[in-house]
């Protein structure tokens, strides 16, 4: 089995929402197994100057078009969050402390997360919201938001974060196949593509 | 046969040029006529707070990667131009001289300038430039220059371009099949999936 496909994310992103609904499928396709990787896209916005696309003029109107209309071509539940962009600090903190431990329960914990956020339209922006999604799971509510409080937590999502704008990671999805760069849930195509051929 | 698909693009935009190649065939599968619409991005970059994606770090590093992928994807012609983004201008004028003639013969210039511009990498920023591709289609060089500088044609311009921003514009290709919006070349699928189901 080849190395692993890493799948950078948002979680205050939709489309890496509805990226992460396909991607493990279209990996398995292949044989090839997902390195879920979430992020924080602010240092990045701040490199490219830009802002989240759904609070500038006009495209701000289009991703609250564009996203759910997307969802709706692949079936998937959908609703807009009464925060956005929401902060994304404690969800990923968590993702990467369960990750340290279990890196299956952190994907599903990640899942768990998305479709509260984008399939519910729940505001995960506080450690408490996050650790409700961990108690689902079995997750101790006061464990989680301890791992989230670990010093080691905070300097590895600052590490993966660095590590991912080093690697050119500048929006959400964004999906390397071996070192092949591809970005937005649009480009999942080419991925799967990329996958079937080893590249063009 | 129903309203035309409205087809906003820029000439400085890679993705505005793979767009046309497949734009046509894709609306006359459906009974449908296109009508080309080149505007000047400009001003809806300044408003969403944005510059041209191939100016901005790590984005532009990406598409220099991305979209000569996306054209050997669709077997097209690619070359980068030497000058990233040129200014479009002239020949954005240009074509709207053209198109209050001729709107056919319009759109066969627009696809010269395009494919002189991102498939054969080069520069189309001047009047002299994009009068040399006007004369391969039988236009004199000298009427096409002045039509270039003719009032009601920067004016016709400038309102295509208000009217773009007004309808959300904000990126390159834009494209509207009735009402609904698909902004770039990646939603061209979901752009064939609407005109054959009628939405959903």
């Amino acid at each position: 089995m080849s190395a692993p496909i890493d799948f950078y994310f948002e979680f205050a992103s939709p489309y890496g929402y509805l990226a992460s609904l396909r991607i493990d499928a279209i990996a398995a396709a292949y044989d090839r197994e997902v390195a879920w990787r979430p992020i924080m896209l602010g240092p990045a916005l701040k490199l490219t100057g830009s802002m989240p696309n759904m609070s500038a003029p006009l495209k701000g109107e289009y991703l609250k078009r564009d996203a759910p209309r997307f969802a709706r071509m692949l079936d998937a539940p959908f609703k807009m969050p009464p925060v956005m962009p929401m902060s994304s600090l404690a969800a990923s903190r968590a993702f990467w402390w369960l990750h340290a431990q279990d890196p299956d329960m952190a994907k599903g914990f990640a899942q768990a997360v998305l479709h509260a956020h984008w399939g519910e339209g729940r505001d995960m922006s506080t450690a408490d919201q996050v650790a409700e999604i961990g108690e689902t799971l079995g997750l101790p509510k006061a464990e989680l938001k301890a791992g989230i409080e670990d010093p080691a937590v905070k300097a590895k999502l600052k590490e993966e974060t660095d590590r991912s704008i080093e690697r050119g990671v500048f929006g959400s999805p964004f999906i390397f196949v071996d070192d092949e760069p591809f970005w937005g849930a649009d480009r999942l195509d080419q991925v799967e593509r990329w996958l079937a051929t080893g590249g063009w």
